[in-house]
């Protein structure tokens, strides 16, 4: 036995390195490493190279802000860098080499954001023990596609379901998690970490079992850049129709789609809706469209700021706004949540100002909470960790 | 409108390049570029190099032979090279800068095989179209966690359900679909693009629509690397376990999932298996060990050489297998079919002839099919386009 194996080894390994495929090909430099005491060795092998660094939100002092650190040549050729010790996170960084970004060649695990490849690690012990695969009951990741008329296109979406959803008989609460500007339907499970955060929080008995629903804000898209029939197409940051109405004018599709296909309670109660960035625009506008809809609205560094009121678009989601959030204050709801870091954009930062001032002013209630860094997604990360405790209570 | 639009996109821009989250730092340069005539244009600017190369399985005259051209460096620090004419396939990629390994920094698109991540580009227009993603109705690709006593471990699966699965009342036949040595339950739907492939032969009415599950082989894994609680692992290339017969033994907890987590026909007539290089002797493996379970057997480049009967192994899955291969030719089937390159690794190349030998000397009947190229992806997204044919009829 053993020894069958080390012939297949062997044989394997001489054939394919210098055959067809490029399946093997070890790279036998570890990185990133994470040290006992958290801080973090990178090392890549680039013989020729005259610079090296590694760049990436690594910096311990500055909550997570991002800088770059020259890398330093061996004899062996390998260059390398340890961090400072770095706090419990979900982490990216990239290495430029003599000039060119690219991901870490000995970490064969890497994120899309946008048009951005990145390597990614964590380091536990804190925060982050939220954002690792734990030893707990695992809910399902499904992509789907639904039917949006609205958008007269078949469209991609994201579907989690807690663990025991597909043996149970009950219906299940729903959590509507939108992407900020640039993202897409897979951007709360690769950066976000949104199915480890639940499976955690669910097994922990601090959430309630929920389906949360991911979708593509781009109505423009039919699905996240290479999973739709455009193929392989450059990601951009801001494409046509992301904030004109029509997602939210079309969001009846989505509701209409899961509400058919999932066993949920199609009620008010059972109903939330969060988003970052874009998302929490997104949010706020489909909670005050849909009136006694949602009982639970998540806004977390919403771009509230960057169209004040929506009173220059034609779509009818933008129209009457201070009357459609009085309706929504009368109507009532259960909790209308805000997360805003303390140096985020000043535009952005201060549309939320202005919005809870408007909601003071006519004595909407909300809960705020403002958190160190900036508008990054360790603090939607952690926004989400922190509201799905209070759904469904 | 525009108006807003623009000023968030200053905005935006200005504030994300000098900001906290890397998620715009767009990369202007135009990479891989496909050109009207087949050829493709590479890209990367790195001012500073000395050298960059682009490696792949580029070579349009030897059957998608691994070739690295040198790129040239323009007066801009681009660095830039254009191949012949490609035929149309799938592409993986990588670009080495000064000796080391990375992938395309202007490709948002990347795919992980074992432990490397590999850019990635497609060529229509022939083959290649049933890889791309159509404007036909889609599956469903579902990642679900299973229950598995035999190895005392919850682990993970792909799940394909096709278009019209969920609204139907149907049961449905299901491929089982195994992956390759260094693989994991996410190699088929990358690398292997079978979520395209089923999509589209369904709505071109070449195959019945079917369930496809998609296992993970190592069974002393979870899941795929970075997916299961042991975290971001290096992944590697031989794993203990994955071939002494406890993936074929406790492949019946796989089945017992499957057929009581979805509408199955349960019935051999609706029940297929294939897999490739290891995924092929697991499944040749498999098929004898349950008797009278599979009617369609797929062995795609099948590592049968390396484990010549299996005479060496403790597991009852390789007790008597000259008599449980007669036994499953007594019992029947529809298909057994079997897929080569004429270029694939001596060991396994002969290993199949002999097992043909074999088969042939019971009068134990198969179809044989010999084509161009080895031991690559090529070869196995063409033979799961002609197997899949042939399914359920």
């Amino acid at each position: 036995m053993k020894h069958l194996v080390i012939t297949l080894i062997l044989g394997l390994t001489t054939w394919l390195l210098s055959a067809q495929q490029d399946l093997f090909n070890e790279n036998p430099i570890v990185s990133p490493q994470v040290n006992t005491d958290n801080t973090v060795t990178f090392r890549i092998k680039a013989p020729d190279a005259k610079s090296v660094s590694v760049s990436g939100s690594l910096d311990a002092e500055k909550a997570f802000a991002p800088i770059t650190y020259e890398m330093q040549k061996g004899d062996d050729g390998v260059w390398s860098y340890t961090t400072p010790v770095l706090p419990s996170e979900f982490y990216r960084y990239h290495f430029t080499i003599d000039g060119a970004r690219t991901t870490d060649p000995g970490n064969a695990f890497a994120i899309r954001d946008v048009g951005n490849l990145s390597s990614v690690f964590v380091i536990g012990g804190g925060q982050a023990e939220l954002y690792k695969v734990q030893n707990v009951p695992h809910g399902t990741i499904a992509y789907r596609w639904y039917d949006s008329p609205g958008n007269n296109k078949m469209r991609r979406l994201t579907v989690y379901t807690p663990a025991g959803y597909e043996k149970s008989t009950e219906k299940y609460p729903v959590l509507y998690l939108l992407h900020g500007v640039g993202g897409d339907e897979e951007a709360w499970t690769g950066s976000g970490r949104a199915a480890e955060i639940l499976d955690n929080l669910i097994a922990q008995k601090k959430a309630k079992p929920m389906i949360v629903v991911m979708t593509n804000g781009n109505v423009s898209q039919e699905a996240a850049p290479g999973k739709g029939s455009d193929g392989f197409v450059k990601p951009t940051f801001m494409l046509p129709h992301t904030m004109d109405g029509k997602f939210e004018e079309t969001f009846i599709d989505v509701m209409k789609f899961i509400e058919g296909n999932y066993r949920t309670t199609e009620t008010k109660e059972g109903r939330a809706i969060a988003g970052l960035s874009m998302g929490g625009f997104h949010t706020a506008n489909i909670s005050m469209y849909y009136p006694n809809t949602f009982d639970y609205i998540g806004l977390f560094s919403s771009a509230l700021g960057v169209r004040p009121g929506g009173n220059n678009a034609t779509s009818p989601v933008y129209q009457n706004q201070d009357e459609k959030l009085k309706g929504q204050m009368e109507n009532g709801y259960k909790l209308y949540w805000m997360g805003m870091g303390v140096d985020d954009m000043p535009m952005i930062y201060d549309g939320n100002k202005d919005f809870r001032k408007k909601m003071d002013d006519i004595g909407m209630k909300y809960e705020y909470l403002e958190t160190e860094g900036g508008h990054t997604w360790n603090n939607w990360r952690n926004y989400l960790s922190i509201f799905a405790q209070e759904l469904f209570k």
